[in-house]
């Protein structure tokens, strides 16, 4: 069964570029000797985790909690949970600790630190915690240089329950990078917000074993690793047209895409439709934001091989399960016709990942031995 | 167990507000004197389905073949399939009609009808097909006026294997529309469309047993139904903020919402974060159209009982997991508490509950005994 057999839409996964984009993160880490966590949010799959994790430590990092117990369900035993802990997620992480899973949450508010360590104390476990630290993003965290850092490490090391395992950050900033240079300056700057507080909380004496970055574009460009003991990472295992146009990956790194049908022609607008839309893309547009090379539209339409380009032709629209075709110059009818395939590589991966249950993986154009990869969703 | 002790991000279903609105459309319709196909595209639930049934003929309308198994599967056995029907697609749909069930199909396209008489012939069924028509939108359908209207026509009536069930319309315009006015035009424009092509089938002897039209704001404020036989719809049930402001729904008709925690404060900034981002929320951004009451962002945020709004506060980003609130005036940290909930109206409701797989079903604020309805998802 080749892909011009698949149902569409389906969510197509090349196991050659995944691959490779697994090995060049975890070479380039190794080669900076930082330890490398893979974040699992954007496969969501087990059988990706066991390839973004060979040859590095074996932890990975989640989104969810759901991600967590589904990997530690497959054989994950380490596992960062990257969302603020709510107290009332205690019961579930507790169940995970009392199986043997390491498990490492994160919290910015010292009002969060007492409730977890009453909690941890109910539930009978010791639970690690980071504490998160705002690098520039402006999302989460406390700053490197504030006196609310002393305040939670001091707590998450005196109270009975918790454990301070460290610092972490992500520089989500680094996605408004509109050249190589400005990636290294954010990962400089993230570099520097973790190693400032890490500094600053030795310095009364507490122990940060762990010194956590990451993001895509810093994990890729970044230069100094000095003081750093960990980065994570996710969506740099299957890049997509975002990250492309900032320079977090080639064109061609790209592992992700969906295959459609064309289900019909409109010659009276130039347009043409694919059996998929908003639902088997998602309505990402990251590609809209300014300065960056060409807003793709919901997606970049490429060939059945995926190695050319349909030339001038966007998803100018999507309708819940239509994509609309647009041309800017006459639409080259010729090269699409109804019933043939595309291949549409995503603004955003982890967004139109989410949107299936399963990867078809193929290993080449002609591959007649697709295998399809379980994905999880939901929380 | 209450809202309150709910795991966040979570979808919540208003009972109440779900009868209010399927009991209203079917009257509506009922009292026009047209079969109304509640379209289950929005809600994928059987549970959701038999309550939009009752009272009417017991078809519906799908988007998907996923959709149409799985009610098949929980008693439904009248379905009509809304997306382009795919030769491909033939093995799925002969399984379904030869358990029993009426499925019927739409084409735009002649050499659809001979590839799909050829493969129902295979395949030993004799499938209904209804011809889609463009009634404005520019999507997908041919047009009333059109020689290819009457080529398909007689393919689908003279070739074996087909039967030329009658012609279908959803004039999705009607998302344009700004006023109840706008919208009666588009319904008016709907139902020519239907009628004149219709007529024209017949002038040339064939039979057109089913006239369909159908969209949330045009089912909901159409005036004339004469010659119709058919009303599809299928957001009315949920409501969303986007048809509350083109006037399809009150904004007390919403009965979806996303169940969130503030999981942070940053006065810093004059934000705040909750638990729910793109993938609970969707990234749709329906309400950000030229010419709409107001862009609520992301989403709406009210108070845990839905029924206050939070003043001046929206979505203002969501990153994968977290949603940034931000507000134009102080932020009310008063009324947001670290670890309080609220409750998010979504832009379309389509889009966000599509990121779950099942509803937590409520009746009323202090709802001790909420329930979980499954939903699905996928092609």
């Amino acid at each position: 069964m080749g892909l011009k057999n698949l149902d569409t839409p389906s969510l197509i996964l090349d196991r050659k570029v995944l691959e490779a984009n697994t090995r060049r993160m975890t070479s380039r880490l190794e080669d900076r000797g930082v330890r490398f966590r893979p974040h699992m949010k954007t496969a969501k799959s087990i059988d990706v985790a066991r390839m973004a994790i060979a040859g590095n430590f074996g932890g990975v990092m989640v989104s969810t909690l759901k991600e967590a117990e589904y990997l530690a369900d497959n054989g994950i035993s380490d596992i960062t949970y990257g969302v603020t802990v709510l107290p009332d997620k205690l019961p579930r992480i507790a169940a995970l600790v009392k199986r043997g899973i390491k498990i490492g949450v994160i919290l910015d508010q010292v009002a969060f630190a007492r409730e977890i360590s009453r909690q941890a104390v109910n539930l009978g476990i010791v639970l690690d915690v980071l504490i998160e630290l705002d690098s520039g993003e402006k999302r989460a965290g406390v700053f490197a240089e504030s006196p609310e850092l002393l305040e939670i490490g001091r707590a998450l090391a005196e109270l009975p329950g918790t454990r301070l395992e460290g610092v972490l950050t992500h520089a989500g900033h680094s996605y408004q990078s509109r050249t190589i240079e400005d990636i290294r300056r954010v990962a400089e700057e993230e570099r520097m917000v973790a190693v400032t507080a890490a500094t600053r909380l030795r310095a009364i004496g507490l122990p940060v074993p762990v010194v956590s970055v990451g993001s895509t574009p810093t994990a890729t460009h970044g230069v100094n690793f000095d003081g750093l003991t960990e980065v994570r990472c996710g969506v740099y295992m299957f890049g997509d047209v975002m990250q492309s146009e900032i320079h977090s990956c080639e064109p061609s790194d790209i592992a992700l895409s969906v295959l459609a049908t064309v289900i019909g022609h409109r010659p009276q607008f130039n347009t043409a439709l694919i059996d998929a839309g908003a639902l088997a893309l998602s309505k990402d547009r990251s590609t809209a934001a300014p300065g960056l090379a060409e807003d793709i539209g919901f997606g970049m339409v490429m060939d059945m091989s995926c190695r050319q380009r349909i030339p001038g032709v966007t998803v100018g629209h999507v309708y819940q399960e239509h994509g609309l075709l647009v041309s800017e110059g006459p639409f080259p009818y010729h090269l699409l016709p109804v019933g043939s395939k595309v291949r549409v590589l995503p603004n955003h991966a982890c967004m139109t990942a989410a949107m299936y249950d399963h990867y078809y993986v193929v290993a080449g154009d002609n591959d007649q031995h697709i295998v399809s990869w379980p994905r999880i969703n939901g929380w």
